[in-house]
């Protein structure tokens, strides 16, 4: 299986904020943002495996600026790397008030994504090589994001993550 | 200001999986999931702090089982702990099927709130009382889990976070 | 086929009031609230019965206090009696405006459903054994609500109605 | 103020059955149907009376025949009855297979709308002039429908409905 | 095959400008009423064919007023003339305050719909047989849209559209 | 007031087709279609003119190729020209089943817009400089597809579109 690049897989959703996305403040929900991010990043894994997908995960997700009733969602979702049969996505949201043109950031994620095969088992995808300095260094974190997310679902010891663990200890 | 019961926050959450709420498996997608988790977290803040809220950010959550399309989600959200303007949430998801009595575990998360003014300034929130033991245990783990959100987030530096350092070195 | 509790069929909703819910008062509309009982009411049945149901009838009921936008709406639902395929759900309505903490009733109802076969054809439904005094009264007053519905629907002549007779006629 | 013709409120609305609206059988679910007869029912209320109205009641529904995916609703409302501020609308509704030629009953039903001023107080809304016998009937009934709401509504004793009591008493 | 007449795909739809269906303004999007008139203009159709339909073209739209929030949206559709596989569709569409009393035209627009078998591919539908006046005339007008579309289509060289081109050239 | 670039209108849209989109056939409607088209456009639009606008009409649009259920819709929004007050925006968009890695095109077509002041009156927008040869020859066309609009909308006489007739006319 050949590898392919992480632009092969971008993928840029523009949404209008409609009147019933909004909370009692006019503002985005964030609830509602998430479900644009969830599509977003699954049509990038898509192109990335070619194969139906699976949302496992979603990393932290920290919101920046409120964005406002009738400004624009711009949503940019690229893979970052794969593991044998999972991928995870890089986000980066903004919003955008066309009226002011003015631009700001939403927030940046991660999702993670397992492709399926017929029978609904996970199959393999292809494994990611990463061009660009940021792209590379997206490449690099994802093991550290990874043991991470091993960790806070129970299934590694922090003791195994040495990536992580080099965070917290310096010798 | 008082301090309030997690107990007091409690809030019960059922929705059916309908046809637009699933992908080509015919299962929950996951970002219509995190839309109602939303809703369901911000209802449980805004009966602890009684104002406006809004989301300030989501942590890690892992989908276990797929949500089927005609089965039910079952959302419990109530408060863990506060600091000072923001709360947390903490949300239990499982799945049913009804027909064949079969009830499952979707998903635990925790959801980050923030109480505004009507300037939409943040505003001081009550703060939390746990009672039972599984209450005290979710209060106590909410520290470690805001230096983990605030290091993920760029805000802390991970030296500073003693509580979370702890779980990499032991001497 | 052994009875079951009305309390195993108890069903919670929790839905938030957003704007495309709402009149030009913004106001919870009467249909949309009809929309969400409809599916409480249609999962109280399902738990009861362990199979699919479809809609039969819906009592009188009359709305008495508006729900605002923002509002939250409580919707409870809970079996009251069964009759060989069909089984009649309470349902108890309240909107909650969670900041100014103040709570109101919307209405209650009833709503009758039927269970279904893989055939679609009506297959029998446990009986329900009432426990409470409140379940009890529900469960007796049932029987009263069938020979209206039937008489309303042009199945039963009032002549026949004991039950409802004596309402109107004391000697 | 001039009493106004039931054919002056004629409302007629026409609805695809989309799969968002049905239930595992592909139905459509009777909760979907009530939002859009409520909204057909609020729009001969407003041709009436030529001001915002609300939801008042909804007298007992029977649902005769589901309608399928893919089949055509068919709504007519008008009205047949006013008393001071508040107005009693009959809706007809029937399924379509338009690729069958097949067109079938599913129910009637009366909803009850009340008239706001800008105050959001009830103000007086038109008198009804039936013309023909169909619509003649259907205003000598309102009376005896009016009573049954009043009672089950329990804001009128059973003995006080002259009218309804007669359908069961004959002396 | 028999021919049918106008008349009998006569397809009457009522909507409410709801929330969600307005842009900034307060006024119905353009696309949203281009959804309605889509599904108004299908069922007409079907009604014609009694068959399954695809939107095959739409043809220039001019939107003369804007439908406010809260106002009713009329629309009626009726078949004009159908060529083999085809239907053209005729819309008209009014907005109406129903507080005001006030009625106005949004646009006029053709549709065009193929019908299709069973497999998928385009079956013949019948003929049409105008009555009145109007209908007259828009079934002679059918031909040349159907030459501009044609030619707007790339399909058809201006100079064999003999109806359009008398438009433009007169000797 | 400056000219713009066609590129910095330019809108990139991506949808995934979801049940409720789709038709008996599992195809996306074209109503669906038109109103996610309604809102690219429109912020295309926007961009150029950075003020509020309203679809002021839809030009031909013909659909080729069907999009099915799960498929990705891919709209590209970008100004042609602008006259005054009105914006003309120029969309293709395809079709793309990312399972397959089979991309379609499924139409081309023209909106236009008018930009409007805080009275709700049109207001003047900057002009467009075209770059490529191909916004060169859209920039051209425009010229001819506002007469043909004009003709259409019954606001210009036939004769008076030199620019139209010329196609009609050969000497």
């Amino acid at each position: 299986m050949i590898s392919k690049l992480p632009s092969e897989s971008l993928t840029i959703m523009t949404e209008l904020v409609l009147p019933n996305d909004t909370n009692v403040f006019g503002n985005l929900m964030g609830g509602r943002l998430m479900y644009w991010m969830d599509i977003a990043a699954a049509l990038s894994a898509q192109k990335h495996c070619n194969a139906p997908v699976v949302t496992a995960s979603v990393d932290n997700i920290s919101f920046e600026n409120p964005i406002k009733l009738g400004n624009v969602v711009h949503i940019e979702a690229k893979i970052t790397r794969s593991f044998n049969t999972s991928m995870e996505i890089h986000l980066k949201v903004w919003g955008e008030d066309l009226t002011q043109q003015y631009k700001y950031k939403s927030n940046e994620a991660y999702y993670t994504f397992v492709a399926l095969d017929p029978n609904r088992k996970p199959r393999p995808v292809p494994s990611v090589a990463p061009e660009t300095p940021d792209e590379k260094k997206l490449f690099d974190g994802a093991l550290r994001r990874r043991q991470l997310r091993l960790i806070l679902g129970g299934k590694m010891h922090p003791d195994e993550a040495a990536e992580l663990k080099a965070l917290f200890v310096k010798d």
